[in-house]
């Protein structure tokens, strides 16, 4: 549906509100530094997809060194196997039919890799592609400590001698998401001291599953946060940070960015000023993240004397004293909580230089 | 992107997960349940788009005899007029250069009555539409307790004598959301006395603005819990319940409807079992609603003795003792907490004849 004709370039008050901006340049030097840190830790950076679903923001990864993309759906490898994007990894196992039989097809199309974390999960995976004649490549998900999917360091190796005798798969290697160090917010030196011990643990599993004579070239540890200090670990191969691209008020209470790095804001405007002084906004649910801050931040950061906690739909509802200079018709820019959550609420996102926005950059695989 | 080539109809086992879920006769008879309700009560109907974002789904409710939709934002008008569909509300004070423009396109287009609730939101648009030549009816929001946009109760009469002296405006009556009866968790005799003295509120805010000289045809009400009190108020014209057409796990909370009206579900797999028995599927967050239960019921409900009170983005945690029995690869169907949140996630629905899926239906106008 086309609803609005904005001419683009146009001044950010010509924008229908609610809008997700994206600062170009703020992204650029998040992208850049991102592609230093990890060749200077001698890694590989695979960037997690999900954090932008934009293909013109996955090609200026690509083009700053990044490997390929670790992707969570299949909605989002289809979407990058279709631009020509080179080399994925798809970190969520795939469980059922359709699954199984995209995970195939994706395999014979182009580079891909999978996760197993049992051989419940890869039995099916195996039957499918001995089937089609095909040899899946994958690594073992090792739950490091964030509780969710994968096996404990202490299992991965009697796992990936089972997984051997399985036809149709192939051992490249260990991957972790290192979500736990989310915990750590307001203590980044802990934060970082658990994310090298992450590494730590990732190197020697990966050293006892080649003890065992499995192959296990790949040794791959992945957060935003974790960026600082796991990949740093002599013997870890591969870094899959993703929300670094954009930042977001969330990584800038884990201490791994300044406010002046988050690249993404929505744009909303005051739609009424209540007599108790509550300012109501056009920016709900439906315009900022789809999940709840960690961090104690709300949907997002408006202004230091401003709080953002409540929302419904398609109202933000904002208190605290720096409300009171607020009229109805002023524009606000909220950086969200979580990238990622946000940008999945949008088909597209402004591009803004400054106080201009220049293009409209769409999204793609969205649910 | 298309990702699953799945033929249909098709047995749920051999769609992709996570997946939203319509049973088409639930849906049909919810409809004929609140048209012949609405019809029973004098008062016409005007369903929240919001909820289905769907077209079929809008169809069928005109079918029924709904005279029309509310709208929260552009797009959804945008949509429902290119598909010819009708008398609308748009009840989101529009707000800003592009919104004022969009309101006037869209009035000159097709039937289209707009929400004002203070002259600072009136100014600009009564100012656009003089300038086009356009005179757009609207209803003056009343806050009759949720405390988010709208005028108090008694000062309704005083802003409609203000607003009288903008041209380019046509005041058709007045409305309200009263979404402060979902307070009422567990007191549905409550949450019922609450809404007849909404519609009481309402009833008495038109005789008051009747009575200063002012038009005021329309007096319109709307949430889903209240569509079985306040439209019964003798001279309330109109009710705007949205969630009905699906309903969901908050709403059987609150006592409009038993789990068998529910008519959304969200497909799901499991994906881990973990060694402590939490079972990890792959319905997170962006499968679910976009905001969390008031009602205490997590992100939905998959059975009276599992909990889903935690998710990432694309993992959901489950447990309970309902998950001893569950393996990888076991299918669920989890009854959204909120139906407006879930589908809002989506870009289109399955639906369902029991256990087959026979087509898919695709929505629109999300953010």
């Amino acid at each position: 549906v086309t609803v609005f004709d904005t001419r683009l370039p146009a001044p950010l008050d010509a924008l229908p509100t609610p809008a997700l901006l994206l600062d170009q340049a703020r992204m650029s030097r998040n992208i850049a530094d991102m592609a230093a840190r990890a060749g200077a830790a001698g890694v590989r950076l695979r960037p997690h997809f999900k954090t932008s679903k934009c293909l013109p923001v996955a090609r200026a990864q690509l083009a700053a060194g990044a490997v390929g993309f670790t992707c969570a759906t299949a909605a989002e490898v289809a979407a990058l196997q279709d631009a020509g994007a080179g080399d994925l990894l798809w970190a969520h196992a795939p469980v059922g039919p359709a699954k199984v039989s995209f995970a195939v097809s994706a395999a014979a199309r182009g580079s891909l890799t999978i996760a197993v974390d049992s051989m419940a999960v890869a039995a099916p995976l195996s039957e499918a592609a001995s089937a089609a004649g095909v040899t899946i490549p994958y690594l073992i998900e090792v739950d490091t400590g964030h509780g969710r999917a994968g096996v404990p360091p202490e299992s991965v190796t009697a796992l990936a001698s089972e997984l051997a005798r399985l036809p149709g798969l192939e051992l490249r290697g260990v991957f972790t998401h290192e979500g736990q160090l989310a915990r750590h917010v307001g203590d980044r030196p802990a934060l970082e001291a658990a994310g090298r011990h992450v590494g730590e643990t990732m190197v020697a599993v990966a050293a006892a599953v080649t003890s065992a004579g499995h192959p296990c070239q790949v040794v791959s540890v992945g957060s935003t946060p974790g960026a600082t200090s796991a990949p740093e670990v002599p013997g870890v191969t591969e870094a899959r940070a993703g929300t670094y691209v954009f930042y977001d008020a969330n990584q800038v209470a884990l201490g791994s960015a300044a406010s002046e790095q988050c690249a993404l804001t929505v744009l909303t405007r005051v739609v009424r000023v209540r007599a108790d002084g509550t300012v109501i906004t056009d920016a709900g649910v439906k315009a900022m993240s789809s999940d709840i801050s960690a961090a104690g931040n709300g949907f997002g950061v408006v202004a230091p004397d401003i709080d953002f906690t409540l929302a419904n739909e398609e109202h933000g509802f904002l208190t605290g004293p720096g409300t009171t200079k607020l009229r109805v018709g002023d524009l606000l820019r909220v950086v969200p909580n979580h990238a990622c959550g946000t940008v999945n609420m949008w088909s597209g996102m402004y591009v803004v230089d400054g106080d201009t926005a220049t293009q409209r950059w769409t999204t793609t695989a969205r649910h």
